[in-house]
């Protein structure tokens, strides 16, 4: 058997050497257009950052050989072809006709089975500007390295990002936390990882990267990249002008499906990935495709995606592997989980966000929980926050987002969350997880737990909440129909009771007591840190017969996380 | 409505308040025999080692208010017994018998409903010399101040444990770590946290008990608790004699399930716990009962067990609340997860051990593996140790260990695998989990996936493991039918290579072209780090018709990190 695998990352290298593994004595010829392969694109921004001192660091194996051709040569048993570009595909008489870059030679290339792995390209702007020098795109570890080199030179002092995704934030911490540059980070949209959050916790990561002094522009409608002598000097918006010596390009990726397409393969236009079976094969059972370069399903909404993450192409690897050599593996699809380090935060998401859940049609709702990742009794607990996006008819829960402190806390619950997402789970059976707890690493009830107790507080009508945003914008305006009570230590009401004319304090413990101060005509709006006790002074006034009552989700840890001027 | 609880700790006390909140109005009488009440028992060994400085921190909300009688009056509205002894359930006239301990008055008291949560009593040892001064149980937080006192007046040099379970570990730590005392744990079983772990993951909690300074002595047959004076001088096995000032009995619970008994409630003569319904009733429905004095369903034996675990406790306290209201909720059982700093370690457990499962009568066997917590590649990356029990016929999941550094990082892998067990999910399942990926917090494949990559390769046959108990005696004895192929770097294979006469070097990557010299009439054993390259040319030797190929599971870093002399 003779097995061609197009791109040598994380799924085509994946896949190459479970072949072998799996069948030693196949034939597999490995073939990619880049010298460097194989590597930890992931690790690029800490590459970048510094953190990791060299790129081949990103090359090698946990036992610190280096993944070359030499090394899938002889450790492997692989055929590598690098510099080598697979140009046309015929899949009738199955070969791939190859370029070796480096002579210009073209080569045909037999193959029984074939693996396109052939990944995503940087989607670029179509700007003025955007081939001036010092204007990049992440498209490979080359860049990066090129990119080092100009920091390490000397030879950037402001650097500017366009895109706050995933790794547009990556970057701009690289940039600016280990080099200590003044970072510009440009985003079209009116929140950072529009893609993966909610304004809810994005506006906490926001916050953070302007603590941190990174330039945040939302909103930002970018007309031009400016240059000089041939080099950019700045980034033009419609409304403001950016000094910029180096600008990284970083509004996503779109599937390289066009080797495929030009096979005949069916591609979707839809998504511009390449249409998979859940074996992984393509239009021709004998053409696998996974990675980057594929579509899949979204096992929240049923629809085709593209969902770039290497931890999928590796996955998919392994699948098609497996499938190659005879056995029945399957890739189901995705549930879009993801983690992420942003300065010393750890940010991570997974499912539909609110406005995507409405989108798609779901009578999609939010809870909103923060508590300490540690029992609050625990030395050094530090606050995280959560947010549940369920249907609010049927009480399905649709996804999950978690900011907290630099710790694998918010790993835990994204690992949890992403774990039973796709058996499509109820906000009962998030109540219902059995979580382990030691007071070292949570509290008796999870955050998961807790956060799912609001959600079915609220699916029960047991309160009635209120957008942040609306309560802060009667207390801006002192809206004298609302009274909103803050119930906390008085020490800790005195700021907002002296800033907003319309907050008034009761201490929650007393409130049973003072029920009869509280006016029906107006709105009562409840808050304290986390809304817990907000929440049982309004099962109180429920039962009082009051009607008027509500909650903001959360607490007030949330807008004062997102530097609004409350306390 | 009238509703009475008895006891005031983690399920009593959720109940009563999770009563309140869905009907305010409904009468709430909390009872427990203590004045101290609602404290977080779990934080109690943090509480003696002095990271937690006063036993008010375990007694207090997350905003600082002590949970003493006047907070559940006036902030929850309910009325709290304490120092109140329930005596007597008549459950024809609906009453409870206390008696009020201060005056020693009794009374009735009617309900409507009432919540039975008792908890659990220590189990003592029935031996000479128990109750002589110095001897103690942690049977609530007077014992744990008592101790703490006794250190802190500097009366305790030699602290002594008996029992290496969750609490004794934690408490010789407490003793250990932060007061500087020598500990003596002792332990009846050949390795310490039997219920929860196997030796391939206790042997490591061990070595790294004794790298701390931890005498840890097991197998330990105890024959007397030994005094002077009536104070204790020390405790005698069948071997040998261990001198302490101290002696701490932590062996575990039983179920206080008294008062139910008398009262004619069903209490399995079995495990000793009250025996409920999915809607924890007992065979009363009006009485509800939960916490550590009931016995639950183990979900993956459907056996009925005792689990006392302060999260249980606290999700089943919440489900009698809302029951007691008219909902309908439902506790369906446990997969026993658990999570525990030691040191420097964080160990998890969670369904089955490999011996428990054996003995269920399930085809178990096992996988193990060792990686970085991060990726490799990202900085200060430090190893964690898994190991997954599965059944080899049906593939089904049984269980997973998980011994890692102080990060929540084994944490999230079990919060994974115990969200994900109630499923049953099958060895394939693991490896098809969506597990959000990022270098600052694991690996393209997580853990668990890896973990369950060398379980599929098993259930596959694509390899043989071998146990490293085995390899171990085979290496030491020098046994001359096996050939043991260390596969590293020279310099890591070096000390096996001159210590053990039957290891032989040949590094990973150039193992193909040394194919011939391997004998075909020994026992082929292949040694690496973590069994990755071994399990590669391991495929490489059965593809050329070797037979006799072994592999250690998960590599020489376990028996490393068991104290083996081998490197």
């Amino acid at each position: 058997m003779q097995v061609v695998v197009i791109g040598a990352n994380a799924c085509g290298a994946k896949a190459a050497c479970r072949v072998k593994r799996l069948n030693p004595k196949a034939e597999v010829i490995l073939i990619d257009k880049d010298d460097l392969i194989s590597y930890g694109a992931c690790g690029i921004p800490y590459f970048v950052s510094g953190d990791i001192p060299h790129e081949n660091a990103l090359r090698e194996t946990s036992f610190h050989v280096v993944r070359d051709e030499k090394f899938f040569r002889d450790a492997k048993g692989l055929t590598v072809l690098t510099k080598t570009l697979a140009e046309e595909i015929d899949s009738k008489r199955k070969t791939v006709k190859v370029r070796h870059l480096d002579t210009n030679k073209t080569e045909e290339i037999p193959y029984d089975k074939l693996v396109i792995a052939t990944g995503s390209i940087p989607r670029t702007l179509n700007i003025p500007g955007i081939d001036l020098e010092g204007v990049y795109t992440l498209s490979n570890l080359h860049k990066a390295i090129e990119i080092k080199e100009k920091i390490a030179r000397g030879e950037v002092e402001k650097p500017l990002v366009i895109g706050a995704g995933l790794i547009g934030l990556e970057m701009a911490e690289a940039f600016s936390d280990l080099w200590g540059l003044p970072v510009t980070l440009l985003e079209y949209f009116p929140q950072v990882l529009p893609r993966n959050l909610d304004p809810f916790t994005a506006r906490m990561v926001e916050y953070h990267l302007r603590e941190k002094g990174v330039k945040v522009v939302l909103n930002a409608r970018i007309k031009e990249i400016v240059g000089k002598d041939g080099k950019v000097t700045g980034v033009k918006t419609e409304e403001d002008f950016y000094p910029a010596d180096l600008v990284l390009v970083a509004v996503g990726v779109t599937p390289n499906s066009e080797l495929a397409k030009k096979a005949g393969l069916l591609v979707s236009p839809l998504t511009g990935g390449i249409v998979v079976n859940e074996r992984l094969q393509t239009s021709d059972p004998d053409i696998y495709a996974g990675g980057d370069c594929i579509e899949i399903t979204h096992l929240i909404t049923g629809k085709k995606v593209v969902m770039p993450m290497g931890s999928l192409a590796n996955r998919q690897g392994r699948v098609i592997g497996t499938n190659i050599c005879g056995g029945q593996a399957t890739f189901k699809g995705t549930v879009g989980a993801f983690i992420m380090k942003c300065f010393d935060l750890a940010v991570g998401g997974v499912g539909l966000t609110l406005s995507q859940a409405k989108a798609e049609g779901f009578s999609a709702s939010y809870a909103l929980n923060n508590q300490t990742e540690r029992s609050h009794f625990y030395p050094d607990a530090k606050y995280a926050y959560y947010a549940l996006i369920f249907d609010k008819i049927t009480t399905r829960v649709l996804g999950f987002q978690a900011v907290g402190p630099f710790t694998d806390g918010t790993l835990a619950r994204i690992h949890a969350i992403s774990s039973i997402l796709p058996h499509k789970p109820l906000v009962e059976d998030l109540i219902n997880l059995e979580l382990a707890y030691s007071p070292p690493f949570n509290s008796a009830l999870d955050p998961i737990h807790d956060t799912a107790h609001v959600a079915d507080n609220i699916i029960h009508g047991l309160f009635e909440p209120m957008d942040w945003e609306e309560v802060l914008r009667r207390m801006k305006e002192g809206d004298p129909n609302s009274l909103i009570i803050d119930l906390r230590h008085p020490k800790e009401a005195e700021h907002n009771v002296k800033n907003f004319s319309n907050v008034k304090h009761i201490l929650y413990q007393e409130f049973r007591y003072h029920v009869d101060e509280i006016p029906r005509d107006k709105d009562i709006i409840l808050i304290c840190n986390s809304s817990r006790r907000a929440y049982e002074v309004a099962r109180i006034l429920k039962a009082e017969g009051y009607e008027r009552v509500y909650l903001p989700l959360g607490g007030i840890s949330f807008p004062r996380r997102w530097g609004e001027p409350v306390k």
